[in-house]
């Protein structure tokens, strides 16, 4: 599948499953205590990566205009290493991504403007909302690069889901593999919800369906 | 009051009232922080209770099947350590849940699909929601039995009353006169906010509702 | 500007805008932490502080009746310390200043009794919701002082502006330079916007309009 087929077949899936697959491949992907903060609207989109590094009081350097370089297909996804008291996104660039179809923002980080970014519908996943500026508080120190999304390695250009249980990162190189199998568990999770609303007990549809090892690596299992 | 009563009794009353009454009796049975995630429905049930712990990597169990032996009646009630990096409840069980009529779900700990459970109205109350399978991370260790949920002790059959301020616990052996206590405190409280709206003074509101000690056991004032 | 003017003035500014310009004369006043939990409605009024500290029980006070004398410009502003252990707010407090018009109350602590606050389209700013009461668990020290809001001081009749983001305090000496500069802030702030929307990069829109530096102090420039 090329990229544009790889997102398309990536928003049929929620992230529970995304992250059943990456289970079942052992990788790893799920980002830890990241949510929406704006609108709950789910969107899937290649990581357009941004680091934020503490302000070198000396030679401050901006929060940096990288808006201009995302393209519609692309999430905006930010490092600012877990901190809380300074934001790193806001009015302006939610109006400005949601204007240009930008997929959507996570930041390990904070966000402001959380009620323009609802106006325009346009969804910010981060780790809260404050109203302080990051300006004279972090700089760009790189973007385009490798970036540390609390423990979760996120490359430029890897792809990223986002819905209300969180937001799932799926390295390029194994996105195509982990995608497929993730269709595969939802299409078994359907036939156990289909069966048990039909009268069939949970166990019973669970057995016929192996639910309890859908997610396990069958390598594990020979072991 | 026979269980039919005493929960129809707890509906009509608020997780504040019930926490007044458990304080007038020095008794416990508030849970901290565990909130409404997917709608913010009240509900009361008698506590069916599931007891979680990290998986046995040379003998894993499996997530349960306990569902097909839960009534209308019951809230199911999970104790898995206040763990927030796996999840013990998803969407196939929310749809089968609300499909059945069952109350509602306590979590010390955390949920996925909530869409799918928004979607169903059905209330799951836990730490928050994350992707991540308990799958081959937890196992089930019991059910049907006394735990922990995050201090406060659940027995199965214990009622379970929960709200948009959280939830609590009654000992069915002092559900009783907790509830007939809380229904005079609602009482009362309705009387001040009926007297303060008609331009009463709350300080003159509260003295002649005694608001200011209406939760205070009165053996202890004794004392 | 009068302290009416102030407040209209106030009430067409977000926090992060206000925060930018506290920002600009090197001010405190952000407030970290305190986010909307019954309604988000924004506000703005004048501080009328309240302290608790925990409950002498050789001689337990009372969580008081100051809600007689809080006047409808008022918002009130409450130090608990940050406990999150019992509430210093509840429902006959929400619906009677809903019925007087107070503007809006903020906690370092928590409030219960959510739901009927919501009814009443009361805000309440908070650390968070819960349902055990801090009667017999704190009393009153002192009302119209000087408060801790965890880390932010605000004095009785200091202007408080709270919305989605969180909450700013306006030491009432500098209210009329902060909001001044705030509006300043706010209009090129939304010029930029307009460049943005209009087709303008970002890059150029910020450097016309010195988004970098908009909140930073021309004195401290000078250095």
């Amino acid at each position: 599948m090329n990229i544009d087929e790889l997102i398309a077949a990536a928003k049929t899936l929620s992230t529970p499953e995304l992250s059943d697959a990456l289970d079942y491949f052992s990788l790893p992907g799920v980002v830890y205590g990241i949510k929406p903060v704006t609108v709950d609207r789910a969107f899937v989109g290649t990581a357009w990566t941004v680091r934020y590094i503490p302000v070198d009081s000396h030679n401050p350097g901006s929060v940096g205009d990288f808006i201009d370089q995302v393209m519609p297909r692309d999430a905006v996804v930010i490092d600012n290493a877990g901190r809380t008291d300074c934001t790193v996104w806001g009015g302006i660039l939610s109006q400005l991504a949601a204007h240009r179809g930008i997929a959507g923002t996570v930041i390990h980080g904070v966000c402001r403007d959380t009620a323009e970014a609802r106006d325009a519908n346009y969804p910010v996943y981060a780790l809260g909302n404050f109203m302080r500026t990051g300006k004279d508080r972090v700089q760009v120190a790189e973007t385009a690069g490798v970036i540390n999304l609390g423990g979760t390695r996120v490359c430029h250009g890897d792809i990223i889901a986002a819905d209300s249980d969180g937001v799932v990162v799926l390295d390029i190189r194994n996105a195509e593999k982990v995608i497929l199998r993730a269709m595969e568990t939802s299409r078994l999770e359907n036939l156990i919800t289909d069966d048990v609303l039909a009268g069939m007990s949970i166990k019973e549809a669970r057995q016929k369906h192996h639910y309890h090892t859908l997610q396990r690596n069958p390598l594990i299992e020979e072991k």
